[in-house]
């Protein structure tokens, strides 16, 4: 297979762990014969400094026309702590999935057997726990009208959404569950919400196709605690965006290590792979990042074309880094290996 | 003392754990020589049941002239589900904290050491964790704007903040952090929300009152997350109303249960106490809900008024029934307590 896959390293740890996940790929094309062409281009506090837009022209379109993007980690602390700044780093990462069309965002959140002990939930409340988030990403706070008065004493954010926009994921997430455990739970605010009473009324609407599917409702402060009381109650959360970006990040503890999990942002024609963690700057340049969301990113990418028994040696890959504890030091705070030595070993092993 | 409590039982478990927060008091007065007078009122689903209306007129005049509001919860499923339902339970609360003017809600988040065991986090991630939540509680998208087109395929919520709404709470919230260790965190979602960005600048603003508190900031995703890896380096948490509302939920698993956590919400003038959990329908009327949220409520009212040392044995007679395992089934699953015999061994301790 030729794959063109735009790689976008982004800030902070970004380059580092993407770098792993390119020679996990090249690794993987040159034993089972297939071609990856990596074309780079700018995004993130990082296309700023160098352009002034937080996402170029010219990358843009290089997204637009390629097979897949392949993500590193967006954001600068320098206009975090900056409420005045004009232009920001996430405004490139919000452009591209809304340009792209990436409506669906999914993070599968599944403990590693080696790992268990390192989550700060005890072993039996995480042991088993295995379940999927579908996050909406292209509609809510995130994208609705935002407003500053002159004086800067009110602001205001508008979350909108559309039967159509909570249609199209309901029948991704839907049908994730028929290939699971067929439960589906929304995670909602009805009882204050009106985009809320609208995902409930639409949700109940597209479960009529999925007969063979469960439906249930929790309110999200409700989801919030039951994350971590029960997570073995879950299957196929779906949920909107700013509820999914808070959520799938509080999941991350169940698996011991936010450093461990890749999501895929998928729209109609186009797909990006990411690492959930952040841009981490303190981390930067230190050779201690770990990379592996980043190889489990390419993974995905890989079985999202199809290449299922490639993405398995790439898990496999990483399962035995772990095994054999050749692991960055947030999974194991007196490890000797770093980023490069967690990458080298998975593409060797490959 | 001579205090004039408005209680309002609600749905659910309200009333079963209300009786119990009553008899504590009670307790109290006879001992202490204080008069508490209770006066009951409708609110919530019982109140749409007999009146048509969550919050009715008298209710509200009942809690405007009195020192104080003793709620159980309110919330009924049979309206959780109908999204096209007209009156709702919930509306009958949030019109009374936007009359009260209640604009801070408070929730200390401490584990009991008898308790320890019952949490699903380990020991030593949730040992010696002490901290405040302060949520906004009249504002943002629960009061904004909100809309459903005619068709019924799109709807809308507005979240709004103003300078003056951000810094009233701010100044209570930096108050607490001066008595207890001295540093505050906002969360937001400042790299995304224009809310977001003037809570920071406005409460960047406010901390120059109070050089001696530090403060940080934190993304509400990343603060799911640590709340969970690492509870014990917060003290004061200041935020919006949705995110306080999913994180003092989410924080509740750090005790153990929810059935342990009260709150107050503080106006200029008036004052609401209750427990943080909700109507629990599945269990009213099965004497299996857990009292002590509701009789700690009482405590926080007695500590309100100043009644500090009364407080105290409340909270003394609360944990010697945690100590002596006179708890409900939620705290040790065979337990032959119910929510009586706790509520009666926590008045007769007094
Ligand atoms: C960087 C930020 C804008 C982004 C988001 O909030 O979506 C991140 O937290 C994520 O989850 O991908
Ligand atoms: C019942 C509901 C409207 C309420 C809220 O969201 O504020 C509850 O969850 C709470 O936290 O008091």
């Amino acid at each position: 297979m030729n794959l063109k896959i735009a790689v976008l390293p982004g800030d902070g740890i970004g380059p580092e762990v993407i770098l792993q996940a390119k020679k996990a790929l090249y690794a993987i094309g040159e034993v089972y014969n297939h071609e990856f062409v990596f074309e780079e281009a700018l995004m993130g506090a990082v296309a700023i400094d160098k352009t002034g837009n937080p996402l170029p022209e010219q990358t843009l379109n290089l997204c637009l026309n390629t097979d897949a993007v392949l993500l590193g980690a967006i954001g600068d602390p320098k206009y975090d702590n900056n409420p005045n700044a004009k232009v920001r780093p996430e405004q490139g990462l919000l452009k591209l999935r809304k340009e792209l069309g990436l409506f669906a965002n999914i993070r599968p959140i599944k403990p590693y057997k080696a790992l268990i002990e390192s989550s700060p939930l005890k072993r039996e409340i995480i042991e088993g726990a295995d379940f999927t988030i579908f996050r909406e990403l292209t509609g809510g706070a995130y994208f609705g009208a935002k407003t500053l008065n002159e004086e800067g004493t009110h602001a205001s954010d508008l979350c909108e959404y559309s039967e159509e926009e909570i249609t199209r994921i309901a029948h991704l997430a839907f049908k994730s569950a028929q290939k699971r455990r067929k439960k589906l739970t929304l995670v909602d605010k009805a009882n204050v919400l009106e985009t809320s009473r609208l995902w409930r009324k639409v949700v109940q609407k597209v479960s009529e196709d999925y007969s063979d599917v469960a439906l249930d409702f929790l309110f999200v402060d409700n989801a919030a605690m039951q994350l971590i009381l029960n997570p073995k109650q879950f299957d196929v959360i779906l949920t909107e965006n700013l509820f999914g970006d808070i959520l799938s990040d509080e999941a991350s503890v169940i698996t011991g290590s936010i450093g461990l999990l890749p999501s895929v942002s998928l729209g109609e024609k186009n797909a990006l792979f990411e690492p959930i963690h952040g841009s981490y700057p303190q981390a930067k340049g230190k050779n201690i990042a770990n990379p592996i969301a980043s190889i489990l990113a390419a993974a995905l990418l890989l079985e999202h074309f199809g290449l299922t028994k490639e993405a398995h040696v790439v898990y496999k890959a990483v399962e035995k880094a772990i095994e054999f504890k050749v692991v960055t030091v947030d999974l194991k705070p007196d490890s000797k290996f770093g980023t490069n030595e967690v990458g080298e070993f998975v593409s060797n092993f490959i």
